[in-house]
């Protein structure tokens, strides 16, 4: 940063020369600053200093005398400074590589979407597969899935495989299909589906563990395309303002990237990393969670174990069947004894567990096997529950126990309503993302977004977790409106309580002394502006221990 | 270390603290200093000056007063400082894996073999296996191959796994072949022996590849094994004066074991780290060697290849067949096209290779290799031939070209050579662990111990360098002994020669101004001292950037 030189005035008048050499130390005066402070509430000042090392030495509150031993000011001019947002469930190398392959997500019809694949096709002529992500039947309207035979007629002389918006199911052309001797014989994988048609043959689409038949095909990306993806995700989320995430599912290769970035110096945002397998947890970690490597930057801090799939695509396991497939529960992908033999051997060596659960029986699952761990591995574990959707409204007190977190994304409640009355029904919405109600219990809620499932915007959830409104505003009056939380929740969602889920609290979150000095300064207080004006909210800078990071020019 | 602490007194008489902060500066006097210098040649000096960061600031030479900016002073008390010795050629974790195992290395006779496996078993009866190395059934004049119903009669209700003292053979006991489903219908694999009876029925002893057989179901050892192993491979090698090692093929679980020591600040040995394979070297370093981490202890410098088997097991590939088997000429593991692509692949990325080549025909064909390669990837490429044991007269020269490094063992000349004799008749010795003619060429000589194989002692290695005789003094007046190398070449083998081999030259490697202050203090000096006597030599002191890390207590 550009504060750092030493600073000989400084040095000269300081009394504590011949004890602790002194340093530089940085003041920004004059902002509109906002954290959630040591006791867990809402506090507000006008000015931080950054000590040398790149933490906050103290706050400065309306009132309170110039503080000394200041070497620089910066003029804050007003603006709104907050904590780094902290995103607790996002897919780092996912958004970066949504960076550099097709996005769908912003498409509207299938002829849009089947509009943009032509179009990538004949911008990218030299790429031997077309990868995209971020399509949704449920958005387009169209009432079923898409087909390979739609992808056909736009590209057929290269394979194409496109994820879902959730990553749940895949879709592909038939050249894809062929290469991967997908036929009528291919029989559905435990845990997965292939779409078919009537006749049996497969139709382009592949639902969870059946995406696997294409994956197994698709040619890796090679390391260096795995740093140019990660210094794209870091990009997005720098300028999102989200200084720091979990990342769920971490492979040996991820962490790989991660570290080089460490070992090169750059590696701004920090990680909290969730290993995709056991195997890979001990390989990364060895016996025990990492050390945090690169001045908090980096740490494994355990596993991300998948109990069901997405809602969506009818992966969620339910205690009823759904609604509109009636004869069908979802797909479980971990029996009772492989979830509690998984959590066990996390939990032996001192990992963290984070386990995707996104159904009412999913949840009830993992809620007894916490309880059961709990017995044998005691003290402060923070088991995490992922998305935690949809809770049997019985259940949802169990989440205030055993220091159960849930980690859930405000987003997809927006993303998800209109499916979620489909897949559910009318009379089982009673614990759908149910924020308040989980928090009521005890729970800490950590906020995320699960992108590139979703977008990295913190802000969007701001809005979304007070309001339970859409960008346009719908429902009005908000959808199942007594789950929204207050505002002082949701800030702490996604800063502060985002770090404790993640074993960070003390070290980043919150803008109190000794903790990094990550911050951002946007254009308007959030505590006081509309849930829609939250959504149009700009970050001017984003400052992660103490180094800006980001700026917007 | 003991000496930084923030020096008060040093500070405030010091002239440019407002310049930049001093800090505490230590010289250790009164030694008989002995270095490689910035020429390439031996000098001499009394003290050197160590900089808070852990580099040589200056030497002190007989004369010169005394140096100013000094916080601390040791007195050397007239012991001989050399750098820290440098072993070019080992396998970190088999060395500290041969600590937790049964170590036959020192055995003498089939019986006292069997007798130390007996006790090892009975002293550990909690093991599943009995995993032990270093057997050699030339050593104990066996004539033949040891045999799994030997084994059986001493253990033969677990399974018994061990490894030769090459590593290119390994010897299981009935349990271990029946476990892992080995019988007469057990084909040879690819570069690899079943050692049959007259009937064809495997009798215990497996060759190169085909040690998979039984390595494929031996348990893998935990992480948390892993890295006990690896700080008793610090120990040893702390405790015999080497402060850098390359390591000769790494695993990415190796890796993250290195990784795990430097993340806990317990990582005080240099390891320069050549991986097992092309995918290994991918998954750890992605494009391009990682940068030095943890001040200069690690770098994924490149890959280590295999050509070739060793001679004592005949896997050594000869232009002419074995004098000692007339229709076999070893056991190539890679075909002349493999080579150049997987040499291909690590150079176009900048990563160096590192070839092992025993046999005449293996040397020969690394050569033409490396000549091939070296015209698409100029350069500093620092191709490695690792033990270039047998090469032909005629192509010595060659080691001169193309910036070829030699990297080999003294101490395999002493351990093999009755066996190469046997191997190779008296006639076809000339080019035989030629490490004169080779430096003659124009090659650096980076010289190791391929520890575990032989002891990582770099003194009985420069013993063995100056005069090609072994502990005994045997033969005597030295093994052809016009491939002796003077006491100058030898030091700098183990020394800045294979700074030189690793890309560390600059770093470490030599006491000269800027490069890390890795030193030892021993007890004699070798440049005056009898070959007898070098063998003798002990560690007093161990340093490692400018901080003791073993002391002979």
């Amino acid at each position: 940063m550009m504060f750092r030189k030493f600073a000989l005035a400084g040095i000269a008048s300081t009394a504590t020369l011949f004890a602790t050499p002194a340093w530089a130390d940085t003041l920004i005066d004059n902002v509109v600053g906002i954290t959630i402070n040591a006791d867990g509430e809402v506090e507000r000042f006008t000015g931080l200093v950054i000590s040398d090392d790149g933490k906050v030495r103290e706050l400065v509150k309306s009132g309170d005398p110039r503080p000394g031993s200041i070497d620089y000011q910066i003029d804050g001019e007003g603006r709104v400074m907050l904590p780094g947002m902290i995103d607790s469930h996002v897919h780092v190398m996912g958004i970066g590589f949504g960076q550099l392959t097709l996005d769908l997500s912003r498409t509207n019809s299938l002829e849009e979407a089947l509009g943009a694949v032509r179009n990538f096709a004949e911008a990218n002529p030299g790429r031997p597969w077309i990868i995209g992500r971020g399509w949704n039947q449920e958005k387009w309207g169209l009432g079923r899935f898409p087909t390979a035979a739609e992808l056909d007629a736009v590209v057929s002389d290269r394979p194409v495989w496109l994820a879902r918006v959730d990553g749940h199911a895949g879709w592909a052309n038939s050249l894809a299909m062929s290469k991967a001797n997908v036929t009528r014989a291919s029989t559905d994988p435990n845990g997965g589906r292939i779409i078919r048609d009537p006749a049996g043959n497969p139709t382009g689409v592949f639902i969870d563990a059946a995406e696997s038949f294409i994956n197994a095909i698709v040619p890796e990306p090679r390391p260096s395309d795995r740093d140019v993806a990660l210094h794209k995700a870091q990009d997005v989320l720098l300028a999102s303002g989200i200084t720091a995430v979990a990342d769920m599912g971490t492979s040996v290769e991820d962490w790989q990237a991660f570290r080089r970035a460490g070992d090169h110096g750059s590696l701004k945002i920090r990680i909290m990393a969730y290993a995709n397998d056991v195997k890979t947890m001990e390989l990364i970690a060895g016996p025990a969670p990492t050390p945090w490597l690169y001045e908090d930057r980096l740490r494994l801090n355990g596993i991300k174990l998948y109990l069901d799939g997405a809602l969506g695509s009818r992966g969620a396991v339910l205690k009823q069947p759904y609604h509109d497939e009636s004869d069908h529960h979802g797909l479980a992908l971990l029996r009772p004894a492989q979830l509690r033999n998984l959590m066990s051997r996390a939990a032996m060596d001192g990992f963290q567990t984070a386990i995707h659960a996104i159904g009412d029986a999913a949840n009830a699952e993992v809620l007894d096997a916490i309880s059961e761990l709990s017995e044998t591995y005691s003290g402060d574990r923070r088991w995490r529950i992922e998305h935690a959707q949809i809770v049997d409204p019985d259940e949802i007190v169990r989440f205030g126990q055993n220091g159960t977190i849930a980690s859930m994304q405000p987003l997809h409640q927006t993303s998800d309503r209109l499916m979620a009355e489909a897949r559910l029904g009318p009379d089982r919405l009673g614990g759908a993302y149910a924020w308040r109600s989980i928090a009521a219990a005890g729970a800490p809620l950590a906020f995320g977004s699960d992108a590139p499932v979703e977008p990295a915007d913190a802000f969007a959830g701001l809005s979304v977790a007070i309001s339970r409104t859409d960008a346009d505003g719908e429902p009005f009056g908000g959808w199942l409106p007594g789950e929204t939380i207050s505002r002082d929740v949701a800030l702490a969602g996604f800063t502060a309580d985002g770090a404790y889920a993640g074993f960070a609290d003390g070290r980043f979150g919150r803008l109190i002394a000794g903790e990094r000095a990550d911050f951002i300064l946007v254009d308007r207080d959030p505590m006081l502006s509309s849930p829609q004006d939250i959504r149009e909210m700009q970050v001017l800078e984003t400052w992660i221990g103490g180094e800006r990071v980001f700026e917007n020019k």
